[in-house]
């Protein structure tokens, strides 16, 4: 009788931290990726509470982010172990692959992956919207067995409230809820958007659309929960880079149900995430949880 | 007759920043120092609510801290906001005036100065203990006129926590409480204390004892509040630094009430630190707010 091949191998994680926060753990790991070709790092809080059937809830940071900022500067794990609900936040690029001029720019390339799959030969291994749906959700489940990343919502900032819009309105399947601080919600009509689109994805506005929130939520048919968006008035980006508006008219006409929050004096920065962040992890709590 | 003199010019402030956080705003500032003989820079948080009589907390920060990075990693602000407090963190030590040598270690010179007035010439601008007691409240009455600096606590945390017992022990009539995260209790006892107070303070055992917690308090003649202190037990500096224990055992001998919270599985960092906040925040707030 022939040996049953073994199973096989989960990815492997190293461990690069844990630091007791809340009752919970913040831990950082670091693990080779298929979809990107090199080394990435993600940050994970684990809440307290159950030791099992924890839901997840995905963090994308910004640009010039890594794993890191969310974890140090947002204050999440307060309402996540409160929840108890699991926070992962992944890196915003690969790094390390040394191609020419990556880091030439802060918004584009290395800390600017805008969570798409990238088509010019060049920046082939910028494929951050298959590690995030495809890839990460794997790693998870197969390394930590109390998570259930069936039940997960996904939320982010700026270029990550982007691609939690962009990712949740192509997975309405995958994913229960999606809220944003500041994002980039209309990005082919923006220069941030404009030169990463023209490099990573080349000239063709229609491959341009597959990754912009306010294209997608026209072709969007139902979602079940409500968009919640939260936006300073006060942020810097706001006019040129993020238009919050465009978004707004056109869930309004797909009939998607957005909450979008104007935030008297608030600006870009972190300190406008961590003063409404504790609403938007109760938000995706009431649809996780009933999940 | 004789023209009035002017008043005496309040001390020049220049605004680094502003930003709005939890309904508040955090502030930060440069100003020329007597004390010290250098530019500083500190951050306070003005919270939301009332525009007169706000009691003032003020964080002394641990070895390598600046004034940044208790108001972007504690979440301090949250419960400052809704206790109507405002937060006042100082930098850590003088900068910027090239003393030879003054750089080339972490626990000692720029970011090390251990909230005393050094006596050794060399040191001479290392007056942290004249600068926090004396010239900051002055800067902040003649600045703000919504604060109140008759009411005012402190805490701080490692070193300044330290800070915090130690100037609140020399000046039970100037704050209404005390409370530290993982302070240095007994300095005399530890290398970072020995390294610190012998190159300031020279080698006269008695004038260390002069900036000593564990010392003072077998001095203090009674004090209106409990001091609150939590610590880590996987914190790597509890057993060779910090010496929470010969404090609680001179508290005891004094009669003086000290709350001491060994946290279990918690460790030296910011993430300890945001986890037990809440609880300082609203320590201080029971005596700032009966005063």
């Amino acid at each position: 009788m022939a040996a049953t091949p073994p199973p096989p191998a989960a990815a492997a994680l190293e461990k690069l931290s844990s630091t007791k926060m809340f009752g919970g753990h913040n831990l950082r790991f670091r693990h080779q990726s298929s979809t990107l070709g090199c080394a990435m790092t993600f940050s994970i809080y684990l809440p307290p509470s159950p030791a099992s059937n924890l839901p997840v809830l995905y963090w994308l940071s910004g640009l010039t982010c890594t794993d890191e900022n969310f974890i140090i500067k947002s204050g999440a794990q307060r309402a996540a172990a409160a929840h108890g609900i699991a926070l992962v936040a992944p890196d915003t690029s690969p790094r390390g692959l040394n191609i020419e001029g990556e880091a030439d720019s802060y918004d584009f390339g290395v800390g600017a992956g805008f969570y798409l799959n990238a088509t010019n030969e060049k920046w082939k291994n910028w494929r951050m919207y298959d590690y995030v749906v495809k890839e990460l959700p794997k790693v998870l489940s197969d390394n930590f067995e109390q998570l259930n990343t069936s039940r997960a919502s996904i939320f982010g900032h700026s270029m990550g409230g982007h691609g939690a819009l962009t990712v949740y309105l192509k997975n309405t399947d995958k994913y229960k809820s999606v809220s944003a601080f500041a994002p980039i919600v209309n990005p082919i009509n923006c220069s941030w958007g404009q030169k990463a689109f023209s490099n990573y994805l080349g000239s063709t506005k229609s491959d341009w659309e597959e990754y912009d929130a306010t294209c997608l939520v026209k072709k969007t048919k139902e979602v079940a929960a409500s968009i919640l968006v939260d936006q300073g008035d006060e942020d810097k980006f706001l006019a040129e880079q993020l238009l919050p508006r465009n978004f707004e008219e056109a869930c309004k006409a797909a009939g998607v149900p957005l909450i979008l929050r104007m935030q008297p004096g608030y600006d870009h920065s972190y300190f406008f995430i961590a003063t409404f962040i504790d609403d938007h992890i109760a938000h995706h709590a009431q649809y996780l949880k009933s999940a």
